[in-house]
């Protein structure tokens, strides 16, 4: 039995229009085809139109015609697009793929480290089935989750994947639903979580036809769109569309957790916020499905209410994204201080954000020219509820060239920052190509195929950097297909020496991290730092962090006796009572007596 | 000395223009007039102006002159504005009044009966001075807490007060500064508290010029106007022009409490919400002033996080209107289901709302075709965090024709309703004239000068009943003046025999909720309700609160032996063993043994 199912509370007629397979594609405006078929749906009390056929086989192209349209639109819960987002919907059969993960007791968040990787530009295939070819480094790197940007179906072959507009399919080009599932497995094969990054703020531009179907919309508009319908009028089953998209990837996709996209920008004005509500559905699925799922927010908001337990009023998330810790330490790092940077980069403030998390915890933002923020509960909140990162999709790809940070940066402070970050309480997360420094920039790209909106997109590029200086000239084209192709990983820069030193030394952080409790330890109580002009010294039990920022040799004080050093960034230290000789631009980890 | 300080960071040049005090008045776009004086301001560093001139006498007209402008501003936090909100402002001495009110220790809510009343209408007079002559009966009534309506400057003569604009000063023709100031002052000379309904959710129509000054609004509108800038870039100015506002309030005027309107309005984002650090200022005035100050949000949330202690991630507010518990006593009593009451009605409606405060506690709400709210936690939220009502100015005032309950439901039924609201474990409030059934209702009126505001308002009035099914014609004129007047007390009627009942009965009612402690008991836990198709039982303690409401005798189950009935709504009632027999339409408190 096949069964149609969708939500359309305000059309007079719903009609199931199915296409063998061979016969596709058929864009939505297309002519009715001679070997398609066509069925009533029944309406039922709840806005809800159903039917059932016997069993179709699994990729049968189908569509839903409202009202008396003679145009076919794709499913809302489209499982798979294979031709494209303004095609039919396909059948697909969620429960027919041969999962060898039986195994598997999940990967929770304390004690791991993150790996963010885009599927289109990992590897050269830009597939699932590539990445997975990949993988084995990851292991060998010794990540514990990998987090892949949003694979939800989007117009265009190539996006980052913040333009998605069938939430419940997987983009096909990277390898749909199937590709996805063969992903997961082999990931979990090898010990690895997986993350997805899911966006339910706003809709990608073009081939959205939810507005079609019901209220999925509402007044106002955020940064990337418009509103998601989430307190207004019918909002229940847009919000159950979300809901059951995220227990869908974490039940049916086998998903460990899911990053939600800049969950500042949900519109909710319910006494029982989206997040909570989310929070709650998921920690209910992790109980029936016996492992952990985790939900990770991006916010811009430091609100520790997305973190706070809900025992205590909190959201009850289990982790949200803490830019103001990349802000601190990459302003430190490079010296840059242009836009939202202007209130980073002193040496205490990489101490107040190691020890409270926020660096805005109340104080004064000169960027949003206005108090930002409040303070996170030290005693109460452990350090992994916050992902941090010296780099990652946003802060590389966001720049005008989309330069990361090794691009300018020598490689002793790019050691240095990924000592503070993966010695830190938080939850550390990496940016793909990162543990070797990679060349290949990361920019921002799309593959819109509408002349409009490509131009207007890369026009808006061209402007928004323009402001800041940026000749038009430097800035890449997002739409030039050579754009994604400069930021596709080249993996032979792994043999050559100085990547391979660099993916070296991430290697034994990673381990270091590991084997030594006290670096990975999230009492954020417990963590103590002393700054100094150039200079600061993390103190995670016996263990310090010791860095020297400035271009000489310098000692750095340890307050305590030191009698080994696990790992440094770089030759040349020497330590004798109480402090240790740093190199330039260096840090290292050392045991103390206390 | 006479300082003058005004927020204007993106103007180039402020001067205060000065006129002596008999020369008035002078409209905003006036020429400049021989008498006047022109003063330079300073630029602060903050945005802010600031000039000290030598003392002037107090009602010197002042206005200020932005940029190169030839017509002068109100003050945005003028104390007076003697001529109107379009007019120069007025120097006030904020501390030249003389108070007689130094034994006062305020006046908290737990325990207390507030009413609610319109200065304009409440007295012929409709000036503070006109309303202090009645304040011996609301005395006689037994209220602990008087309530206003808004007085805060707004244009024309005669309005609700939510048009205010200037949020500073005190409507003139209702007696300004200083008769607000006699107001609170013989108030508290009769042990009343006064609490002041406050709006910062928007600006009213006419005679806002802070978007001149600086940006006081952002993006987007509500029900009522544009959005103020809470947090927006500058946003800090605003929020402190509001939180100065309210503590001056407070602190200034002497009040007890501050009623903010429509607080599920103002938007928000900040991690830290305005309510929140409002709350948090207002507690610290609290413990300087060394009196109790609350902090009463309207809000149509069911949200519980408002009245959640801070220690608890709430907002700390003392307390939140609780529409809920009108609608479902109202549509109960009255048989009413149209528009919001939709979903209210049920004697078990009234049974939910007495043991748990909110109806929707994230049940279905029809009029919002989404659920909504969230529950209460009964243990640790005390029922006096809800302020109640049989009735109040918007559930009048909002009806077609401004209809009192009393117009339409019998004397038998009003004092039901009276009862279930006065043996409640929350915050009762009556709007004047209930306590008598005045004959008089209460509707709603403007005096908008502009014809094509007056115009606007008139039609949207008649627009928004007409969809209701209201001929144009049976729908008051807001701008005619008969309209204002029709809603002014008639305190004649006191003395006729009905109404002088109706009077005795409340009194009766209040002060029984005072001698007999059980029927303010705040904890909903310990509320039980028994309830039959046309009858409940309100458990409270050894009490009972036995309620008929079939239009026949019948007897109502007491689970108690009952003793005595201290007040009854109706004669006529026989207790006995374990049930009371009870009139038609009737209710009786009943002491009982267990």
């Amino acid at each position: 039995m096949t069964a149609f199912e969708v939500w359309a509370p305000a059309v007079s007629r719903v009609r199931v229009r199915l296409r063998p397979p061979g016969d596709e594609p058929n864009g939505v405006g297309a002519a009715l085809a001679a070997v398609d078929e066509v069925h009533e749906l029944a309406a039922g009390p709840d806005g809800w139109w159903r039917l059932e056929l016997a069993e179709l086989p699994a990729g049968t192209r189908y569509g839903f015609l409202l009202d008396d349209d003679e145009a076919a639109l794709p499913d809302p819960r489209s499982p798979r697009q294979p031709d494209g987002v303004h095609e039919l919907s396909a059948t697909y059969d969620q429960d027919a793929f041969d999962w060898t993960d039986g195994d598997w007791t999940g990967r929770a968040l304390p004690g791991s480290v993150l790996y963010e990787l885009h599927v289109g530009t990992f590897t050269p295939g830009g597939t699932f089935d590539a990445a997975i070819e990949r993988l084995d480094h990851l292991v060998e790197l010794g990540v514990d989750l990998v987090e892949i940007l949003p694979v939800n179906a989007f117009n265009g072959p190539r996006n980052w994947g913040y333009d998605g507009v069938l939430w419940y399919a997987v983009h096909e080009p990277y390898g749909g639903p199937d590709g996805l599932k063969r992903f997961v497995d082999a990931c979990h094969a090898r010990g690895l979580g997986v993350v997805l990054d899911v966006v339910y703020n706003h809709l990608g531009p073009s081939g959205n036809y939810l507005p079609r179907f019901g209220p999925y919309l509402q007044a106002g508009r955020n940064t990337w769109g418009e509103l998601v319908n989430l307190d207004g009028p019918d909002s229940d089953e847009v919000r159950r569309y979300i809901v059951d998209n995220a227990l869908s990837w974490l039940r049916d996709y086998h998903l460990d957790a899911l990053r939600l996209d800049a969950v500042h920008a949900l519109a909710d004005d319910r006494a029982l916020h989206l997040l909570e509500e989310l929070a709650v559905e998921v920690d209910a699925l992790s109980s029936r499905l016996n492992r952990p799922l985790s939900l990770i927010a991006e916010s811009d908001r430091n609100d520790p209410r997305l973190v706070t337990p809900r025992a205590a009023n909190g959201y009850g998330l289990a982790a949200s994204w803490d830019d103001d810790v990349h802000h601190c330490v990459h302003a430190l790092l490079t010296g840059e201080r242009q836009g939202y940077y202007a209130d980073f980069g002193s040496v205490d403030g990489v101490a107040k954000v190691l020890t409270g998390a926020y660096f805005h915890d109340g104080s004064w933002s000169s960027f949003r020219r206005r108090h930002h923020g409040r303070p996170v509960d030290r005693r109460a909140t452990p350090g992994h509820r916050f992902v941090v990162f010296l780099q990652d999709h946003d802060q590389i790809g966001n720049r005008a060239t989309g330069d990361r940070i090794s691009a300018t940066l020598s490689d002793r402070l790019c050691r240095v920052g990924a000592m503070l970050m993966l010695t830190s309480p938080f939850t550390p997360m990496l940016f793909m190509g990162e543990e070797w420094a990679a060349s290949t920039p990361w920019q921002f790209f799309t593959s819109h195929p509408e002349p409009d909106l490509a131009a207007n997109v890369a026009a808006g590029r061209r402007a928004e950097f323009a402001a800041h200086g940026w000749p038009p000239g430097d800035v890449p084209d997002p739409q030039d297909p050579e754009t994604f192709a400069a930021s596709v990983l080249r993996w032979e820069e792994l043999a050559e020496p100085a990547h391979a030193a660099m993916f070296g030394f991430y290697r034994k952080l990673i381990a270091l991290r590991r084997s030594i409790p006290e670096l990975s330890d999230p009492r954020l109580e417990e963590v103590r730092v002393d700054t100094g002009a150039e200079w600061l010294t993390v103190h995670r039990g016996p263990y310090r962090i010791a860095v020297n920022l400035s271009d000489r040799r310098r000692a750095v004080a340890l307050h305590g006796v030191p009698v080994d050093v696990p790992l440094a960034t770089a030759p040349g230290f020497v330590y004798a009572r109480q402090e240790i000789q740093l190199p330039a631009h260096s840090a290292a980890v050392v045991h103390c007596l206390s």
